[in-house]
């Protein structure tokens, strides 16, 4: 980054890559998996992320001796010094992708090298160790491949995979630490939506609490982005609403819901069909959900796909004009989720997803879904076995 | 919380209050220190947070029981969940203080309630549980007793206290943790200026990177600020500077230096002698040395003292007017650490704080200083034994 004169994501894409020279592995990976196999659980009821599989993928990483090889191990609680900055000082950053059974029995990623990118942009922005995408990759797919028998026989369920990055170095001192450790926890999910129709959820608009601002964390996937929400979310749950919709500047844009990106399905100020969501500008997360629908929406080339600001002043406008057809958030968890409700300055505004179907947010969720379970074939997955 | 209206400060501190009602307590301490005692390292040449005491204090909490007994036991690592939420959204914050073996053989601690009232705020806006501060004390001043033969027997070294609090939650949902650790550690830290002398700092000042933001945490000691600021560091490193100072809006005001306060001593636009800092608006970190140079300052009664907005064009048209006399950053680690360069727009500027004494910053580090070893007496320490 000498000198590196760029903006922030050209210089992160520079410094990815210098990172990428020393790697583990995935031919050395040491596989000595569990001899005792918890019970699997009934898929309907889990709570999310509350019941791990039997084993994780462990590396380590140090300065001075780079990264040891790869292993598959039981999962066992970690053995950390009380100092290490990712306790202090939030060094560490995360992944969220899932394995699903398809209906031919085979297993399936989705676009696992839309997070494999991420996650090394999320390394270095965290001053975290650099790693080969490829390698780790494959050894996340040999992790699901030992650990197949979790992922659920369910088309409405799938194992969350959770590739977690920390900084290790037992030491105060604010700086890029000179330890590390890569690891990989798996954790059967159920049906997002038990009745296996769309919830509707209520959001609060607030400008009191920010999640991210331009010059900060927000396109990456640090954990300090996630921890500083919770407490905006619980006052939105005590005002009866069941997310936060961020909001951003003087103008009210529209950026994210929860830990969702967010669509607007209208008819826009110049009359035109569009499909739209917040640029990547530095302050929203590029979701993978996210990309996949805008890459669906082209390919349909039905109506305006756009990644466009939006403020509030532009949807009440559009509300009262009744040109709003859809909202939704989009993210791994649920893949799409409608929005009905918005609280924003003491004003209940009603969106109209349900009522219009929600037509669009249903054929999103029927395609990614029949690709991710097998029904139909695509480049965007990778078979583990 | 329920319906505040208020603004976020206000509702903290209502929070907070609630918060209070169960905690642990300092009468119930068990104490069972290490029989083993690791070789007390030469102040001298100490890096700083790499060496700790013998022993910590651990405390544990979960929703369901509250909390535990606290407990003085051999410092260890810690054996936790690889889901804990600490690791994956940075649901965790710190405090940093220092005790002082004074000239009269005592060991004091320097305006500690300043850091349990920042400590308990950090916790409400992390959703961390609540804790009496003055039962938090009191432990910390029995760990320190404890520990006494680590506070070195020096006037220009001191033994860092690092309290923490954790979630640690085993569970990948974004909420407040039902389980989380309180613990303190403590590192024997040299002086900061080997010399005896003042070295001052050059500054790296680029709008490019953002410490805080109105409606984040920048206010509170969570570890997500931290981290964030690491790659800026380096960036600053790379380019010759030693710290950042961060900037904030279109108009490039000042607010913190690397992990410190500001201070410029000044002729303002008025023609008045003013000691100006950035006010406390939610994006600066309120440091017990910030507020103890303000109140010093105001004792002093010599010079206007302002908690006041500064940009960039204020400082540089200052320098051009030869108005600035010094800058300084202020924090627990150094007490005040003097500038003499920042670059800005790919110019240097020179801050004439060495020329010019630095008369001022040299007066508030000789009287807190003063202060912390004993040799004048204030109401600002407490004797630890």
């Amino acid at each position: 980054m000498k000198g590196c004169q760029n903006d922030c994501a050209a210089g992160c894409t520079a410094a990815a890559a210098k990172h990428v020279t020393e790697s583990f592995k995935a031919a050395d990976l040491i596989i000595n998996p569990s001899t005792t196999f918890k019970e699997k659980p009934d898929p309907n009821g889990l709570v999310f992320g509350t019941v791990f599989s039997d084993n994780m993928l462990f590396i380590e990483w140090s300065l001075a001796s780079g990264w040891e090889k790869p292993h598959i191990k039981p999962l066992e609680n970690l053995s950390v010094h009380p100092a290490i900055s990712a306790f202090h000082y939030a060094v560490e950053l995360f992944e969220g992708m899932k394995a699903y059974r398809g209906v031919d029995g085979k297993i399936r990623l989705f676009r696992p090298r839309l997070n494999m990118d991420r996650m090394l942009r999320s390394a270095v922005r965290a001053t975290l160790p650099g790693f080969d995408k490829e390698e780790l990759l494959e050894c996340i797919r040999k992790l699901v491949e030992v650990e197949k028998e979790w992922v659920p026989f369910s088309t409405s369920a799938s194992l969350y995979i959770r590739p977690t990055l920390i900084g290790t170095e037992p030491s105060l001192g604010v700086k890029k630490p000179s330890r590390a450790l890569l690891y990989v926890i798996l954790s059967p999910v159920g049906p997002y939506f038990s009745s296996g129709s769309f919830n509707p959820i209520s959001l609060w608009a607030d400008p009191k609490y920010v999640r991210a601002w331009k010059g900060g964390t927000g396109d990456c996937k640090l954990g300090g982005n996630y921890g500083s929400s919770i407490y905006a979310q619980r006052e939105a749950m005590e005002l009866g609403c069941q997310q936060v919709l961020w909001l951003y500047g003087e103008d009210h844009q529209i950026t994210e819901v929860g830990t969702m990106n967010l669509f607007l399905y209208w008819r826009n100020e110049n009359g035109e069909e569009e499909l739209a969501t917040p640029p990547l500008d530095g302050i929203i997360l590029p979701g993978v959900t996210r990309q996949s629908i805008l890459d669906l929406a082209h390919k349909w080339g039905e109506f305006k796909v756009s990644e466009r600001y939006i403020t509030m002043s532009d949807l009440t406008t559009a509300l009262k004009d009744r040109r709003v057809k859809e909202m939704f958030g989009a993210g791994t968890a649920c893949v799409v989720c409608p929005i009905s409700t918005i609280l924003y300055m003491g004003e209940n505004l009603h969106i109209p997803t349900m009522e219009n179907g929600p037509q669009i947010a249903t054929r999103f969720l029927k395609q990614l879904t029949d690709i991710q379970y097998g029904r139909e074939d695509s480049e965007w997955t990778i078979v583990v076995s």
